[in-house]
């Protein structure tokens, strides 16, 4: 459609995840049109995360040193770990200030129709982090989903008799939530889980 | 949110414009984890389209030559040209296998309330050219727009006291649309630009 550069970057963009040919077409312009400074700075950010970043050697959320911000801050307590599935949910657990832990990230959820078993996920990390730091409670953040379930179930089976807590993330209605638009399998969780006021 | 490298990334991403947060948090993850390879192409991608690409000196369409590859085709008529407000909308007229002519990219479309007066369109550039490549008719493929619509009435009202034929894109109910859905003015342009059968 385009000639060569302008083609060769709506295709790139286009191999984005979410991005369609026409929002490749209209972020290829954008850019075509943007000042010189600002789109080698959009470059340079690519390069520099994939240079730069790197897996927490100890809970194997992205980094720039040997250990990410979490484990490297002395503050935070050692022996409560919350399990989640990828590293992009840290931040929005945080988001929340209500979590002083530490994190592990399994790397994706048990799905063995993807050819994902127990064996594909750091399980063997966790278990080592469980004897060295004097672990006494995992909190399986993992996806309210069935892989998710499944994920959280196998880790309590794992590690309960090794004397950890495992919890997990309550299920149920989201705040501001309308109760006519939740689905079955929500309220279902929201009933089961209620608490006494 | 996140450690240096990856949420300068998220930043840079998030002022695309259509990026929200949250995409630009996926897209970043994505990049991180994708091939360095991939990710580097991308970024290539980008820094080529700045360095390489310019104007077209005839028409003002996009291209990384003097001229761009419509105007460079000896076998297109020159002596109709279809006048867009930018060049991202000359692919999709191509699409169509319709048009044979040249194009001309005016750049904005005339609005008043933006500061865009007549002096900031390329309408001196397509002056010059009706005299100098005997053009007989002018295209109106301004958006469908009030502004789009002011663009076109216009050039009609510059161009036509010159012996130019000035046209205007058709407008009427989209080819597979539904009559329920159509807003009044579409459906009232639709009436109005009625023809036989």
């Amino acid at each position: 459609m385009f000639e060569g550069p302008i083609q060769r970057l709506v295709d790139e963009l286009s191999r984005l995840p979410g991005i369609g040919r026409k929002s490749a077409q209209r972020l290829a312009f954008h850019i075509l049109n943007a000042e010189t400074v600002d789109a080698k700075r959009l470059a340079q950010a690519i390069i520099d995360v994939k240079d730069q970043m790197r897996l927490c050697q100890r809970c194997f959320n992205v980094t720039s040193a040997e250990e990410c911000v979490i484990c490297r801050d002395v503050r935070r307590d050692p022996t409560i770990v919350c399990v989640v599935e990828r590293a992009q949910d840290i931040p929005v657990l945080e988001s929340t200030h209500e979590f002083r832990g530490r994190y592990h990230v399994l790397g994706a959820a048990l799905s063995p129709i993807d050819g994902i078993g127990p064996g594909q996920l750091r399980l063997a990390e966790l278990e080592r982090r469980i004897d060295l730091e004097g672990i006494t409670e995992l909190i399986c953040a993992t996806n309210p989903t069935i892989e998710g379930d499944a994920t959280a179930s196998y880790i309590a089976r794992e590690f309960k008799p090794r004397g950890v807590r495992v919890t997990r993330l309550a299920s149920g209605l989201p705040v501001g939530g309308d109760l006519d638009y939740a689905d079955a399998v929500t309220l279902g969780r929201a009933l089961s889980g209620r608490s006494d006021l």
